[in-house]
């Protein structure tokens, strides 16, 4: 049956799991695709354009804007990020997912553009604030001021889980991932996302015809 | 965690799988109520008051409209049927879902009434018309003109496809099956049917606080 691809958003709170979770998502069903945001900031040391980001200058990035070919942008102190339309339009006409690693600033856009009905939204919270603070400081040997202002940007970006279509706790990583591919499995399903069953329908009237 | 049980609409022309669908799942889940219609017609050889139907006399049936105790209701050949609101309330806060084997009048009704937002409506589909026939034909001794009275109803039934959140194919009972497992345990999770959220999130903000 054919299908919409549907615009997976997934967001939390760095720490929360978000990104094992997108990776597991992908190695699940390898025909999602993963949507790569286009950024003004300078690549950093390993970073390749197209995989991390596609590393676009000023001027090019605001003529993205120009000809409506960003889905949703914002600037981030000082360095401009966004999400190019066309990949996603593309996957979305081969019933193909697209995951989407983003903050609740995308996530609000995306939400509100002209894909917005094909959005599904999750957000994903750690089971406690102490574990949230374990989890980033063992992750790395990141400075205190790091830290410190990671927890600030969580805490803002907690206050917007109720714009969400679903919010799932993170205490355990299987168990997430396992209620993850349920919600696409199941959202997958809406009728308005199989353009294929009107098609589906008119064969059974025209058998009702001709009995 | 704390959620809002939610009405499971199952509708589809008689012959399509739907009454063995909804016996598997209430075995599945032995915490999901089915819902039990009130009737003025009076009860066939068998059937028992509150098992099959709630048979009530027509000044019965009228008073409980009148009192507001009717989720939905509906004239079928001088027979008045309807939904009774209290089972269904009492489900829904005890976080139990009730699952609603009705044509779609009822469903219409049930999607509009106030306890909507609570809907999960699902449709099914035979895979033709001419297996929904052979289904018929095989099941029982109905007369000629039964089968034939039932296909008429089927083809007026499947014209409401449209208006359900789900519509699934039935090619493939236990396929089915586990479509409508998944599209349930979906449902279950999405963020305005689970009123815990937002006291855990306040506990999350309590632990921001006292950092």
């Amino acid at each position: 049956m054919q299908r919409t691809g549907l615009l997976i958003i997934l967001s939390s709170p760095s720490g929360a799991g978000k990104s094992t979770l997108a990776r597991r998502l992908m190695a699940w069903d390898p025909t999602m695709k993963f949507s790569v945001s286009a950024t003004t900031r300078p690549p950093r040391p390993g970073e390749v354009d197209g995989r991390e980001y596609f590393f676009r200058s000023r001027e090019e990035f605001l003529a993205m804007v120009r000809a409506g070919e960003m889905l949703e942008h914002a600037e981030v102190f000082g360095n401009l990020y966004g999400t190019p339309k066309a990949p996603v339009e593309e996957a979305m006409r081969e019933g193909r997912d697209t995951l989407f690693d983003i903050d609740w600033q995308g996530g609000q856009q995306i939400r509100n553009s002209v894909l917005g009905k094909n959005v599904v939204s999750i957000f994903i919270l750690p089971p406690s604030i102490a574990e949230l603070e374990r989890r980033l400081r063992t992750r790395g040997q990141d400075p205190e001021e790091v830290i410190q202002a990671r927890m600030a940007k969580s805490e803002a970006e907690i206050s917007h889980w109720a714009e969400y279509d679903y919010v799932l706790i993170n205490d355990d990583l299987d168990r997430t991932e396992d209620d993850l591919k349920t919600i696409i499995r199941a959202e997958r399903m809406r009728r308005e996302r199989l353009p294929g069953l009107s098609e589906f329908v008119r064969s059974l009237n025209k058998e009702f015809e001709s009995r």
